[in-house]
């Protein structure tokens, strides 16, 4: 029997989806690609429910290692962000193996932190870029089918437009960056153009993280940022006086990185996809 | 002509004062020591205003090194906390001379970024504990006073129950001692007992927070951690599942540290004094 389809695995690290969700995930690819539509295999644990996460951590990390470490799926996609990546990454690092490697891993948002994990631990097929729970925004088909055109036939579209060949880059959303620093999952981005988003942080914390982020004696290293949408940013009391952009170009200027202008990345259906690394199509070594 | 009154210097770091509160502090603080009542000077930067800020970065910065190497200055208050203090700390630390040293520093919270690296740089005399703007909460009285009686006398019951000579503590807000790991104002705590507080953050940042400093190679060389008030923590959506305190003892078992116990810290005004590391009254050496 022949295997023409691409294969996806989707999981939950942090916060659960609702089975509707997989169900108009897979119509939409169905569509999509109606000759050879990929494999949705969305993992039960997905719709599991343990407090606040998709499952208690022991199911998570289970689930991650299972679909990562699956000779019969291609991809693995995370269903969402929400909260709870980080509290699973020791367990996931620990049981992936050489098959795990083989495979694209895609997400955004608290995905970051499973991704820094695996970065740091040499995986070269990772991005950052939509997820199925952006079908809930308004117009979010348009994300979901960058996500599948990028994991199915690894469509140069879908990339963010200044990602090249010349820089290694990464994405990260700019808090849950921040919350890894000094951990074991910081990543070493030495050498790369860092892309940042942020979603619903008033300014101060914006300003409070990137004070984090370019203080980082690593991050010092990086060949530049560039700031993604920070949006919906809450009102500040008082005004903050400075805007996103102006506060990137400030702790840049003050850490001596440089800040190379804005990035087509955040939480929205314009979302692009960015490799981290200098991206490699699945069967290129 | 004589001295005898003690002297403190009121700044603000973060965020800005009405000179209405000034007043207020120094009217409490004539009430309480009517003999002798401590000069409250509080640096009209305490009033200036900058975006979000008490001023400019440079304002901020000068009117902190001025008052800590003031030679007619017993301490060195925190007017209040807000956001701030990280932004002007490798100025203050590039300012402060010998002089600076002899004095006894006050203040939490957003603090906790100049306390922390104030602390890596030697200082002895520093403390977690209430500020002026305290005064604005109801019953807010009985924490200034707690202060005052510390600063100006040493009160051994304004501290923390626990504070012992036994072992070095520290206190610091969850959120802003996280977003200080992997930066240079990183404070080296192996062997001190670590009180916590947390004011209106969501349980899943309480626990991201947790993540991050109980994952931290230095954090885990703590003698403990103490759990101070979180409070109030705005609604979890979906309910987080685990109380504070069980969060705390959660990271705490995983990482290795002693999980010791409550703390009487917290942004109310119940909050008492901790010394950072063996606190030295002024005077001693």
């Amino acid at each position: 029997m022949g295997r023409t389809e691409f294969r996806i695995g989707v999981v939950a690290p942090g916060s659960r989806i609702e089975p509707a969700l997989a169900e108009k995930t897979r119509a939409l690819a169905a569509s999509l690609f109606p000759d050879a539509p990929p494999e949705l295999r969305f993992h039960p644990q997905c719709f599991r429910s343990s407090g606040h996460f998709a499952g208690e951590d022991g199911e998570r990390a289970q689930a991650f290692v299972d679909m990562a470490n699956d000779a019969g799926l291609d991809a693995v996609w995370f269903a969402r962000g929400g909260y709870g990546a980080c509290r699973i990454a020791e367990r996931v690092l620990a049981g992936v193996t050489d098959m795990a490697r083989r495979k694209v891993y895609l997400g955004y948002s608290d995905a970051g932190a499973l991704m820094a994990g695996l970065y740091k631990a040499g995986f070269a097929r990772l991005a950052h870029g939509p997820m199925p729970v952006d079908l809930t925004r308004s117009g979010g088909a348009a994300a979901v089918a960058r996500a599948l055109a990028f994991l199915v036939q690894g469509a140069p579209d879908a990339l963010e437009p200044t990602v090249s060949a010349g820089a290694p880059t990464a994405a990260f959303n700019i808090t849950v960056l921040s919350h890894l620093l000094g951990t074991p999952l910081e990543p070493d981005l030495a050498g790369h153009v860092l892309m940042l988003e942020e979603v619903a942080e008033p300014m101060y914390r914006i300003d409070r993280a990137l004070f984090q982020i370019t203080s980082h004696p690593g991050m010092r290293r990086l060949a530049g940022i560039r700031l993604g949408r920070c949006s919906p940013i809450p009102p500040n009391d008082p005004d903050f006086g400075q805007s996103e952009a102006q506060i990137v170009a400030y702790w840049c200027e003050r850490s001596g990185i440089p800040y190379l202008g804005r990035a087509d990345i955040g939480h929205d259906i314009d979302n692009k996809v960015v490799p981290f690394g200098r991206y490699m199509a699945a069967g290129e070594d």
